[in-house]
């Protein structure tokens, strides 16, 4: 039976959980997939810490050198993130001829460049599927199951923490605050939740999901991020009386002209199959030349979700010849040029605007004559209350209109006497449905 | 460049797609994948009928055998379909050395035994992602993706006819005869529906999914299908107002005694993502005991879908050593024992119940009367037209109930006095929405 070698860097959730299923399902693996996992070095900042599992200490070292320093250790899975430190010990892994199996979204979005490079340049794998997606197997299913295709288009639900946020707007019409309150007691939010609802965790998954689908490099500050701490109750609501739904979209799109990728709140049709997907559950949509629209749904984290990518990658490093050279057609693509993000100000798109105005004669000619001479013409508008003198909102729809012109209009409207506040531009996307 | 000699039998619609992506993108793949496809020979009963593409005809045969008996023939394509030739054909290839990749779910459904167990003997691979999902790389998923989960259940919605035909019914309120009439317009039926009407196709791809995700040997015979063409657009209507929607769902589940597995319309809570699947869209969830609810959407049909996962294959067998012997552990998994499959009388379910009766006193409580004696118990109820002495539909909705109480109730109920036709019984599953 083969055997692989596993030295563990971390033994937080996700570490946990690992070392969990490995554990007890040890003899299943041995038995059904003729492979057995052993942990033979565990790296852990916090040894004593109290948690699940309970690793002999014989294998816990506070030195994460150590452990992929370690000879006998075949494959490193590195579950510390961050990207200073995770980058530094994931680099020495492949210098002393290490496979690679990571979590770690933010240092491949960051440095994938560096990381992706040494791995082929040492001729070992870098595996990553527990990056996007947590247990949804989508990056297996980008390289392997719709290798035939180009793919065409990215839209993606890629942060639990923000979905789980917005379902919970959209259900019961709380506003952002109270949403984010009631996650971070659930656990689906983290007590800094920065990175979830500034939106660029998403990115970063993004840049990994874009870097693999169109193949090359991706700069990693060329992505777009936009979070949803600006969407509120009255937003849902309104998008909803419209046919829409308000999510967080990663979305990139290939076009003649280039690439788009950014991450955004987006109205997307009610109808839509994304627009079904909620609570903390995730979607990866891929439009390929030959299958149409692909969608892999299911938990974005969670440890135990996330360990079943972990070892999904482990299994199929199992099934190759671990001690010849690796060449890894995908990780070659993916350092090929740099793909050419355009910028957020160049892009085509509708849009979603909300006002709060006074409620006097001559508001909406104002407003309309001003989005007219910038070229931004309105589909659909909402202007419920009627409240002579009081503030009321104002919702527009718009045709499909250069991003530049539609920001250039909102500069002027913001500035009118009767328009109280930052106006909302919340982008619409049908996302072919 | 590693070089794949490949043997096409059938020059249908699949073959024609996949012969057209294999010359059109031959380059790309070199040059990405660092593989060659080389179509060396081909099969065609019809080589003179008409089709989009036109391989040398140096290449063709009327006769499969020749090109499974070639030498430099690699892997050999089956896209015949059928059960009885392709069987022979396919059985010979692996005697000659050849791998498999078939899109034939029938022939792997109902001679699965036979075929599994020769490609392990002669130490071939059989790759078969095409017969399930079409162009979704499900079967990738669970035996590559999910290794690290213990599946415990499937919904799957695996067939486009019957999907096209519901949503159809559902958003126009149209009937059965007529959305078939108008699906076979449109290219979604074929002139004879009667496989995919009655459920014996999604029977079919159940029968591999349940092969693959329990392991073991299934008996085609033993997985119970029912199919749509007693569906009313009444039933579709009622079923709407209890807030659900009516599909045809593949169901598999694991319990303590025993596995389930059928194929039957279903009522569907409106709010589960699998509601969402429309059109010819098709969709498998699995559940795995450490990912949870994982689903995989796309086009299930259709020659670039079809073709794309029989690429996806021929990749996947580009990346091994094509000439040393193969232990593909899925496979030997799906030789173990045979999974015992429930006789379907002896399930628990909720179900929907139809009856049309005469709008009389005492009908309501003659009915519950025997739903009671038979220990069935109603948890909501519709009657809504009163129409003294005329047919009215009654609706009721039961309590979980074992299948066998419900089905000795009906029997007695069909036989009263102010019961007229048949009545409807549709299983509602949650599905764990």
């Amino acid at each position: 039976m083969k055997k692989i070698r596993i030295g563990l860097l971390g033994l937080g959730q996700i570490g946990s959980g690992l070392y969990e299923i490995l554990i007890s399902k040890k003899r299943q693996f041995e038995k059904q997939l003729g492979v057995s996992f052993e942990i033979v070095r565990i790296a852990e900042k916090y040894p004593n810490r109290r948690r699940k599992v309970r690793p002999p200490q014989s294998l816990v070292t506070k030195d994460a050198f150590d452990v992929v320093r370690d000879p006998s250790v075949d494959v490193v899975v590195e579950l510390i993130g961050g990207t200073t430190f995770s980058g530094e010990i994931i680099k020495t892994a492949f210098k002393e001829g290490k496979h690679v199996v990571t979590a770690n979204k933010a240092l491949l979005a960051e440095h994938g460049d560096e990381i992706f490079e040494l791995a082929h340049r040492m001729r070992r794998w870098i595996c990553f599927e527990a990056s996007v997606g947590g247990g949804i197997p989508c990056l297996k299913a980008l390289r392997e199951g719709l290798v035939a295709n180009n793919i065409e288009s990215i839209y993606a639900i890629i942060n639990g923490t923000t979905n789980y946020i917005l379902t919970q707007m959209t259900e019961t019409g709380m506003d952002f605050a109270e949403a984010l309150k009631g996650a971070q007691k659930k656990g689906y939010a983290e007590a800094d939740p920065t990175l979830d609802i500034e939106g660029v965790d998403a990115a970063h998954k993004l840049a990994i999901l874009v870097r693999f689908a169109f193949g090359g490099r991706v700069k990693f500050s060329d992505i777009y991020s936009e979070g949803i701490t600006r969407i509120s109750s009255d937003d849902i609501a309104f998008a909803k009386e419209f046919g829409y739904v308000i999510k967080l979209l990663a979305i990139a799109k290939k076009s003649k002209n280039g690439v788009e990728a950014r991450v955004q709140p987006t109205l997307l049709p009610k109808t839509h199959i994304l627009a079904s997907v909620n609570q903390s559950f995730n979607a990866v949509m891929l439009r390929g030349d030959e299958t149409g629209d692909v969608m892999f749904y299911g938990r974005g984290a969670g440890p135990h979700p996330t360990a079943s990518a972990v070892i999904a990658d482990l299994m199929d490093i199992s099934k190759r010849d671990i001690d010849g050279p690796v060449d890894d057609e995908t990780v070659i693509r993916a350092l090929g040029s740099e793909i050419e993000i355009k910028s957020i100000t160049t892009i085509l798109s509708r849009y979603y605007l909300r006002f709060y105005v006074i409620d006097q004669p001559g508001v909406l000619a104002g407003i309309s004559k001003i989005l007219g001479r910038h070229k931004v013409s309105i589909s659909d508008m909402i202007q419920r209350e009627r409240s002579v003198g009081k503030v009321v909102p104002l919702i527009l729809l718009t045709h499909e209109a250069p991003e530049k012109d539609v920001r250039a209009a909102i500069r002027v409207i913001d500035r009118l006497s009767f328009v109280k506040g930052k106006s909302q531009v919340i982008r619409i996307e049908e996302a072919g449905s």
